[in-house]
């Protein structure tokens, strides 16, 4: 089945590989406004260039670009990528440089290479297999590709809630995926919401000498104090009603949890640690990564950080942090919640700028889709470990009501997504494509 | 009295604000171990070039420079000064570069000026005076420069130990001091101690998206509770037996307190605050300005401390925290005091190294030689505000049973010692010399 196209796919590995490479190098980090506009372009062209009609949509922030091509089939498959990425600090940690990708031992390394460069273009040069092969293609094509998934997806809406007509499909493919531990393939059919805030205290003019530390009001202090309130040392989390309303993990759910392997002893070498958070295991263990939602401290920053000793009482503090939430919880509820925390414990001098949030989202296990993915899988790679969500987020929520989606991908468990030295399998990557092509064909005939 | 030498420093000032701004353009920044043996030599140079004899003492660290002119007089003053100074970060809050002194509406400007490079060269220059003019010393002359105040005088007891013939003298001049907010001069009697230490929390082998937070165990978490731990919110200090042994102000001290005015409602504009410290006001104000420890946090690190958002669970989390000390305290005890809390805690994990530590010390209020320094203030500025200890810390312990020293010098309240614009008045670092004339000549009638 479509061996022209496949052979096309191998055939072509390299050049797929240069224009990834080329997708690389725009260094289009949301987080600073950089290279947005431009690499929308850049997406925009090479969606023309496999024959797609396309469309840039301006939005407040980066534009989404579309994709579509219309062949009269009877299904049709959605493709959900992005074309920013995370910011590549720090620097001094990447062993080449992150915006000049390279392969090194079989991986190809580079900022957004499996965070989601790789998947945007495998995919498309999947069809671009099928144009120049001149193959029919078994299902419609439609692509969505913004640019702001690194910072919350925060103007996607303006696009989506416009244009539900074309985000309505039979299938969809999520931006992310790959290899387990395990060596076995993964599909995520959901993704935590997430609520990401900055508590801010400042109470000085400029920083002092810290020897008036026994008169003046301590700013990082205040912080400590504010920050500790947020979650007990067994990690529950104390803002009054923060978990009212969670939706618990389905039976059907449940079941399928039962039977992943989350590779404990493994990962726990990877991760550097001896125990899970609070000693998790077995089933708490499962049930927590897929069912709970987190209050976690991305950053703290105050005063000197230098080395050695410098004696300042420093007039600002502040501390980053994201709560990822499950089905159930809304953004803006736990932004109230927490702000009415801080005030009833007396933090009404914290200021709580409100960052990004969206809530959870998930495709049902026993979906048609879902066996469509997994019987292309299994042509492909073997067996599909199948998640009902994954522990991280994405605006999964603006789509889930129009099509059925999954995450799959080109990455693997040490592809580093949002740290340096972030990469991926060149081999994942090839049969990826391949998968693909299987997705399409399986879908044809459901 | 002494017309001949205050005429000298005044017909040459501008030659001494050169030779004050010679020592300040190296950088001799003992936090990053910058320049230290070449300004030691430049002042072993400055000593010389005035008639003493000098030695250069090899330390573990900076070297201590000493100075000595036996005259035969009947009282012998000694100088306490240092040559290294505190970091000048950040350096784009200066108006002008930190090592480039520049003079602008009479005040000069650049690190060190106030702390204590601008004390250091108006004391020698007022011995070049004496030796320029031809004029007889009343007293004999001692100075001790160091070159590890910043960094809490680490190494200076290698040197006090061992010489404590030569640090005995009949009264001494501490190295910082200058015009409050009320205009009039300050003096300080004491200096607080200080430990100064890192906590330090590490749980994982590298950053991690921070999804993964609902199971791994969170450093910056771990830090803030153990911080949290600390210190109440009424920031009293929580460490069992951290206030055991203290000396309170002796009546002697609390009627000296008394008399001093806070100027209250001027500090608070100047710090951009509206209240001090849990209210504190009047004497209790007082009490603790002059009599309490702290826990101050000088800095906070962990994770992504950019713009935005950036959704990581760090590794690592750290926190600088420096304990101002008072007399009856001892930082190797409170270090073990720290520690023990941090395990009766459960904060095991939690590493804390020592970084630099000494106690407290004091000159009693009533002594001879502060008298001396009274009655030499009031012949150049007026009125002398005494204060029986400075917040501030410093090597007094290694002195003061050999020599009762007052704290006197060039600065003023806006000087900014340990900020950015660090500066000094130039009419004040003249009548400085003038002053210290004055010293050695009520010094040898006493």
């Amino acid at each position: 089945m479509y061996e022209s196209v496949t052979n096309f796919i191998d055939d072509t590995l390299n050049k797929s590989i240069d224009a990834l490479k080329t997708l690389c190098r725009i260094p289009s980090v949301a987080a600073k406004n950089e290279g947005l506009e431009e690499t929308a372009k850049v997406v925009q062209n090479m969606l023309k260039d496999i024959g797609l009609e396309t469309e840039i949509h301006p939005t407040s922030g980066a534009p989404v670009v579309t994709g579509w091509l219309d062949v009269g089939a009877k299904r049709t498959l959605l493709f959900y990528d992005h074309y920013d990425v995370q910011p590549a600090e720090p620097f001094d940690l990447w062993d080449s440089p992150p915006f000049e990708p390279a392969i090194r031992d079989g991986r190809l390394f580079g900022r957004g290479v499996a965070d989601n460069k790789g998947d945007t273009t495998s995919r498309i040069w999947t069809l671009k297999a099928f144009k120049e092969t001149g193959t029919d293609l078994p299902v419609n094509i439609k692509f969505v590709v913004e640019g702001e998934e690194e910072i919350g997806s925060v103007n996607l809406p303006e696009y989506t809630e416009k244009n539900t007509d074309f985000i309505t499909a039979d299938g969809g493919i999520w931006e992310f995926g790959g290899a387990g531990i395990h060596g076995k393939q993964e599909a995520w059919l959901g993704l935590k919401g997430i609520f990401f805030v900055e508590l801010e205290v400042e109470w000085l003019s400029r920083d002092v000498h810290s020897s008036a530390a026994c008169v003046l009001p301590a700013a990082a202090s205040r912080l400590v104090w504010a920050v500790n309130s947020l979650k007990d040392e067994a990690s529950n989390i104390l803002i009054e009603g923060f978990y009212d309303g969670i939706k618990p993990l389905s039976e059907s759910e449940l079941e399928v949890i039962g039977n992943i392997d989350m590779n404990e002893d493994e990962l726990k070498k990877v991760f550097g640690i001896e125990e899970y958070l609070n000693g998790l295991t077995g089933d708490a263990l499962k049930k927590a990564y897929y069912g709970d939602p987190t209050c976690n401290i991305c950053g703290l920053t105050s005063g000197y950080q230098g080395k050695g000793s410098m004696t300042v009482l420093p007039a600002k503090a502040s501390c980053k942090i994201d709560f990822r939430l499950v089905e159930g919880m809304h953004p803006d509820d736990i932004h109230k919640k927490l702000r009415k925390h801080l005030d009833d414990k007396g933090f009404t001098d914290v200021k709580i700028p409100y960052l990004e949030g969206y809530p959870a989202a998930k495709t049902p296990v026993d979906h048609p889709f879902v066996k469509v993915v997994e019987a292309a899988n299994q042509r492909i790679f073997g067996d599909l470990v199948v998640h009902p969500t994954s522990p991280g987020s994405g605006p999964l929520y603006l789509f889930n009501k129009y099509v059925p989606m999954v995450s799959i991908g080109c990455g693997d468990y040490e592809s580093k997504a949002h740290s340096p030295n972030e990469s991926i399998v060149v081999e994942n990557y090839r049969k990826a494509m391949h998968r693909i092509v299987a997705v399409m064909d399986e879908m044809s005939t459901w």
